[in-house]
């Protein structure tokens, strides 16, 4: 009780003076399209030292089945770093009525061919195809998205694997910014295979193997999860990372004051001023930041960290085939 | 705060009257070896029916390397409950010299043998090998262990794998007993490969998919969890698992009135009164069965479960080789 009322202390002043000269107690944002050019800057020379010294430059193909107009700006976006960095890349497009043997065939033949080091397949794929069975199939050493089942369970031991993007993206901001997280409180809305498990593994886990992972006492909350419950759990923690898309779901009375809110959450809603479309995330923005220590805007947040980290596992799987090659 | 004052104004009422007409506020205490008597029952049958239609008897192979009492004593146990279902079985011990490059050898053998239907290393190894990679050794459809990186990875995608022992026996424990799970809080105490982790993902895990998890919301606590914080979590929680080996970890303090607390720690301690050597969990059980509903003893608690549940794997691996051999 004593945090909660801290916390409307806190927020309650800093609603009084916001904007005026008191905005200091305000969140800082974390600039994730800053933090991710600094990253992918780096990968460049890293890039670069490589086929320096004479390797192949890394290749990434990227599949899209259907035209989902999100998952081609997406690819987009992935492919538009990768010729920033100097990644090849090329994106092929299959038709929805795509069957998912003829899907697993191309993804067979993209394992096969060696000028290929990295093989995404943009979800959501269409319903008649089981997802599972797409990622399982892509090479685990060529899984740049790290959804295939070895490189999850790699993950989950603490081993030395491809993690997904996204996670991994949340872990370099909060490295990034210095935010305290051994021993500390985290919370993990939402309980997606892609994103908040592998966040909950890379948040809980032992600092001290390959992973190198946060060292938090993590909670897993979900759908089952009362809100009242949700709520106290959230305001308990020192780290609250959201990704369910839910826009509005982390309001400001859920949140310790200090505390760093992550918002991995990506929604299309109408703007009712103006009518017309914008993206918000899962945290309501504008009242949480009065009392987070930190917080991430959306956009400009995790997604920017999400391609940059998806750039360096391609960087990553593909030295990994390189050093194979030579060894072999 | 509440929660701590209810709990100790029961837990008092509990100490006053304990053992007299009152005692039915203690806990209930859940018979681990009553429940796996009940499911090695229903083992032996399905093994009678599986040999029946023509198959062959199960076999397993246990593998010890080096000299460890509590290993022996623990691999024992197994044939012996092997034996009681009418699973073939044999133990292979091998000398603490045996290097990583031999029981890789053995493995491989093993895994090769078409009598041989599950395959054990009883854990730990020799320091000088490494534990992880002869965990990932073992052929994945002959892990009855559950401990290979590909079926840790399909457990937390909750696809059809194999699930260690210990956790699937818990969830048995609690399935057994009606301990209500979706929605509620549970804490993990501990973060170990073999146990916690598989716990957590099976507790919070969504309950409609192939490894029926439980649906609860999930909190792992581990050393780096201040005790203080600790404390609070399971304060919290309607479901604890402790799993750490520290005995006295919990406290009467620590759990709320009502909740269910499972006790996976085995450890060896020095009675003082009698100055003999006895087994206690991690769970204060005197005390703490004056305030929780339901309690796990050690020994007779989860142990007993373990072991029934190796039983379960062994048959299933089984079961999966001779359908796999009738397709093809």
């Amino acid at each position: 009780m004593l945090r909660r009322s801290l916390g409307s202390i806190v927020s309650l002043a800093s609603r009084k003076y916001s904007g005026k000269s008191f905005s200091s107690n305000m969140a800082q944002i974390i600039n994730g399209n800053e933090i991710a050019k600094e990253i992918r800057g780096q990968l460049k020379q890293e890039l670069k030292d490589l086929v320096d010294s004479g390797n192949p430059v890394p290749h990434l193909t990227a599949v899209i089945v259907g035209e989902d107009p999100a998952s081609e700006k997406y690819v987009q976006n992935k492919m538009n770093a990768c010729l920033e960095v100097g990644i090849s890349s090329e994106t092929k497009r299959l038709p929805a009525s795509t069957t998912q043997e003829e899907l697993l065939q191309l993804i067979a033949e993209l394992n096969k061919d060696q000028r290929v080091t990295g093989v995404l397949v943009q979800l959501p794929v269409p319903e008649h195809i089981n997802e599972r069975t797409i990622c399982n199939a892509v090479d685990v050493d060529k899984d740049v998205d790290g959804f295939n089942e070895l490189n999850i369970g790699r993950l989950a031991l603490d081993m030395d694997g491809i993690v997904p993007a996204t996670p991994l993206g949340v872990k370099r901001l909060l490295e990034h910014q210095n935010i305290e997280t051994h021993g500390r409180n985290a919370v993990v809305v939402g309980r997606s295979k892609n994103v908040s498990l592998p966040m909950a593994i890379l948040l809980h886990a032992d600092g001290k193997y390959a992973t190198k992972a946060l060292d938090a006492t993590v909670t897993i909350c979900h759908r089952y999860t009362p809100p009242k419950e949700l709520a106290r759990h959230c305001r308990q923690a020192d780290i609250i990372v959201v990704a369910v898309g839910k826009p509005g779901l982390i309001t400001k009375d859920m949140v310790k004051p200090g505390a760093c809110v992550i918002d991995v959450g990506i929604n299309r809603i109408k703007d009712e001023k103006t009518g017309k479309f914008k993206l918000v995330g899962d945290v309501d923005f504008e009242e949480v930041r009065q009392v987070a220590g930190h917080i991430t805007p959306v956009p400009g947040g995790v997604g920017p960290m999400t391609v940059a980290m998806l750039l360096h596992n391609t960087l990553k799987t593909a030295k990994k085939q390189f050093c194979d090659r030579q060894a072999s």
